[in-house]
């Protein structure tokens, strides 16, 4: 059961070390990298484990260069997964065509249709088999783990909490696709992924999963640029009024005069840190 | 007089705006970007002023998405300025062939051999040309600047500050060039700019320039990764003797574990903000 990781980098950051590896995953049936930055408290003992996932278009690096989360991490002694946005190189016609279908652009669902459906699972990656690695080679503690993301990436780590009753402690998400069916860039992707029937659409959207969700306490913390591009895509409020009604503590914060990028994620990213440790430790 | 600044980029960041402009260069005969982040101070009153030198290859972008900077800006009331690494698009045969020549390697030197004199002379453009449409466009204290810069840059900034004495308040460096003529990758562009006289390539060089220093106190800051894949092309410790000859406080940190790139700058900006902080409040 053993997964073979292989080392891809390894740059010293914040006294601990920011890591990249690659792997075979058996769950997408392609390679695949994930980012991991070990703080220095990780070489006398375990720790608790945060996983970022990333937006459209991105890879596990855009997090690592720009979002400055490494000083945090350091500080709070948190291991951070940072992981890819899509399975690559699957040779599925049209997987790189469009910036929204396909490669970098899983949705962080389970596909159900052809020919999408062999290697497009990013939903059981990151809630199975990525975790089963990390615990297999790194000093965390398991039952010690929150997930977090940006724009896609928030969408994702609201599903796989929302899906999960009890599996993280606490999630957040800068600028979050809150209403997965009513995002347009999501769509197509959507309609190829899982078919055209809504209610199948709408197993994978967090504004519909948070008025079901019926599971211990769950705590979510959303920020939200006012300037962001894609706001009008992105239904913050409407996914809070859903979780209200579920009693799932939120706070969204509206952030006057920020956009929907990483000027924005950095700006804010101590925050987020500083709420997941309140869980986490 | 007044140069025509164009605005490219805007985005809000710790409070602030971290925005990118182009303008046409006099000096360089043509058009140029330099990034700048205003500070929240900046929009009640007059601000110190920071200038950044990037490395080889890199452009404007690398240092305001990597280092983690706009934060210590933001808290100590700083205008952060971030130059290009040399002239563009000037069609000088071979300017983009090599990543150590042309294109991203000017070195901040002024160029005096034919075809590269007429538009290498990035040294005057820091140095003059650029700190006057920052004047004439931002609200900063000119007479409270400071400069640092990474490998090429920090090189440049070591340049700067000791051939303009009184000019700057502080300089710092992460990894400098700081024996130009004996760095490697330095060589082939030192040749083709300056010529092959070694006198008139040591007007560039710091170390040749901090033995003859004669002005009033300067103060260096210059942290250096023990794994630094260039160190055998750096010679800080020959830099810090010179200065010592010439009663130029320096201050020369050896980074256990730290390799030449972004996570090494990062992990020790707040620092260098600390450091010019003394020299520019």
């Amino acid at each position: 059961m053993a997964s073979m990781i292989t080392q891809e980098s390894c740059n010293k950051s914040f006294g601990g070390y920011q890591k990249v590896f690659s792997h075979y995953s058996s769950v997408l049936e392609c390679r695949m990298k994930f980012a991991i930055y070990l703080p220095p408290q990780a070489e006398d003992g375990k720790c608790p484990l945060l996983y970022y996932l990333s937006g459209l278009t991105c890879t596990e690096q855009n997090f690592i260069q720009k979002a400055g989360a490494q000083r945090f991490a350091s500080q709070h002694g948190f291991i951070v997964v940072a992981a890819d946005t899509s399975p690559r190189g699957c040779n599925i016609p049209g997987e790189d065509e469009k910036w929204n279908v396909g490669t970098g652009a899983s949705l962080y669902v389970d596909a159900t249709q052809e020919p999408w459906c062999k290697h497009y699972r990013m939903y059981s990656y990151i809630v199975s088999e990525l975790p089963a690695i990390i615990e297999q080679n790194f000093p965390v503690l398991p039952d010690r783990s929150s997930i977090f993301g940006h724009s896609m990436g928030g969408h994702g780590a609201l599903l796989c909490a929302l899906l999960n009753p009890g599996k993280y402690k606490s999630v957040s998400a800068f600028a979050p696709v809150c209403n997965s069916v009513k995002c347009a860039p999501f769509q197509e992707a959507l309609r190829l992924y899982l078919g055209s029937d809504v209610h199948e659409q709408n197993k994978w959207n967090a504004t519909e999963l948070a008025k079901k969700y019926d599971g211990p306490p769950l705590n979510i913390l959303i920020d939200q640029g006012m300037e962001d591009e894609f706001l009008q895509d992105l239904h913050p409020e409407e996914f809070t009024r859903a979780c209200a009604e579920s009693r799932i503590s939120v706070v969204l914060n509206m952030r006057e005069g920020y956009d929907h990028g990483y000027y924005f994620i950095s700006s804010f990213i101590e925050h987020h840190f500083e709420y997941h440790a309140k869980f986490l430790k």
